[in-house]
């Protein structure tokens, strides 16, 4: 028995996320289990480090599965190459210690988010950006993510609704760059709940745009509760950076 | 009566290309004339200041249109950008002398072909490069584009079949780029043939991979027949960057 584990770089444009639903084809993991189910012979399910959303990308997502095949490294690769569609690509195939869970052993995951700040929409940008047109102030927002900065109870800034679960994570960085006309905020953490990256950023552009303080972020966090923190920011800014273990 | 100057960017993705066709939806600038005669309530018809095949992009597509509404430029570009779709977007609006033509009045273009030279493809290139992955000889390219620098009777480097228009052409300047992996040549010259540009980019990549030897060139272009060049490059990779005036 072979463990194997897949980096994988997607374009999320048109999946209904990672994670598989009846129709394999709607989802990046459905896409991937038929190609090296087919590879194998086997009903080959992979393990991923987490789930992305519809329409969120990925640049080093992470998978693995068991398999009895032989195969090598450099065939998986190809294989998958020759048979997954355009917009999901193998870039790494490494055979791991059978211990090895994509999920489990996740210590950490970096995310950034990309927002274009100008007037108009780019054209050739549209698909891997979040278009907002009023100037954002980068120094309120900066602030503002120092208070996200540590370990919290991050109940306001998910939709989940597993109750029973610890809200609580930590981030260890949030680093805020602009390059030309765009702004990427990169977040480090030890594990981000669902659609945590995407309120926190909603919430930043609200700093961004002067409806809220810096300050408020405070606030927020204590609140615990959803209904404080600002808007899921759309998911085809979103890009899974990478996993760490 | 206005003269008014468009310059225009677009992600040629899922048109047929610049030119209008019967279904204006599938043309950039049946596209573009409906949103302009629809705002004027006149029948618009923009002259560009060339085609653009199907697939090809444009970051500095120029156009203009005569058109008797008083309307101002920020008024013209802010309607053109609420009605036109996502992935074409009018970027300067300019009242031009009533005499200006986008196409007789251009002096020069440039356009520029983008290469990734990877083993494997990018998922968020893939709809803006030409993927080739055998190892490309950037040397090779160079040397070949010098014969291709100057004017030259380019029968060999077109797809058009106008037999009695001529097909004497300058190009001033061809500039081979990399970054990372993505190779990016720029030419620069008084006027391109129909496919020239993909034509002699398909030659180039012959050249790099090395089926041809650089100096052959010169005898495909003495030839004055297509048949002796290499294939038409793939229109994704291609960018109209700019037009001269």
């Amino acid at each position: 028995m072979q463990n194997i584990k897949l980096t994988i770089q997607y374009d999320g444009t048109k999946y209904r996320g990672w994670q598989r639903l009846k129709n394999p084809d709607l989802t990046v993991q459905g896409k991937i289990e038929n190609v090296l189910s087919k590879m194998t012979e086997e009903n080959i399910e992979i393990i991923g480090s987490g789930r992305t959303d519809g329409g969120v990308h990925a640049l080093n997502q992470v998978a693995n599965f068991k398999t009895k095949s032989s195969m090598k490294p450099h065939e998986i690769q190809d294989y998958c190459y020759k048979y997954l569609p355009e917009d999901i690509v193998v870039t790494r195939v490494n055979v791991v210690d059978e211990r090895f869970h994509a999920r489990f052993n996740a210590k950490g995951k970096k995310y950034i988010y990309r927002i274009l700040n100008t007037k108009y929409h780019d054209p050739f940008l549209r698909g891997f950006v979040n278009h907002i047109p009023e100037r954002l102030d980068i120094e309120a927002i900066k602030q503002a993510s120092a208070y996200i900065i540590g370990e919290h109870d991050f109940s306001s800034f998910t939709s989940t609704k597993a109750k029973k679960k610890s809200k609580v994570r930590e981030i260890h960085e949030i680093n805020i760059s602009k390059k030309e006309d765009v702004i990427e905020i990169m977040f480090y953490g030890n594990g981000f709940l669902y659609n945590m990256v995407r309120i926190i950023v909603g919430t930043l552009i609200e700093v961004g745009t002067g409806e809220i303080k810096p300050e408020k972020i405070k606030d927020i966090l204590n609140k615990e509760d959803r209904q404080f923190a600002g808007p899921t920011a759309p998911p085809q800014g979103l890009f899974l950076y990478d996993v760490e273990y």
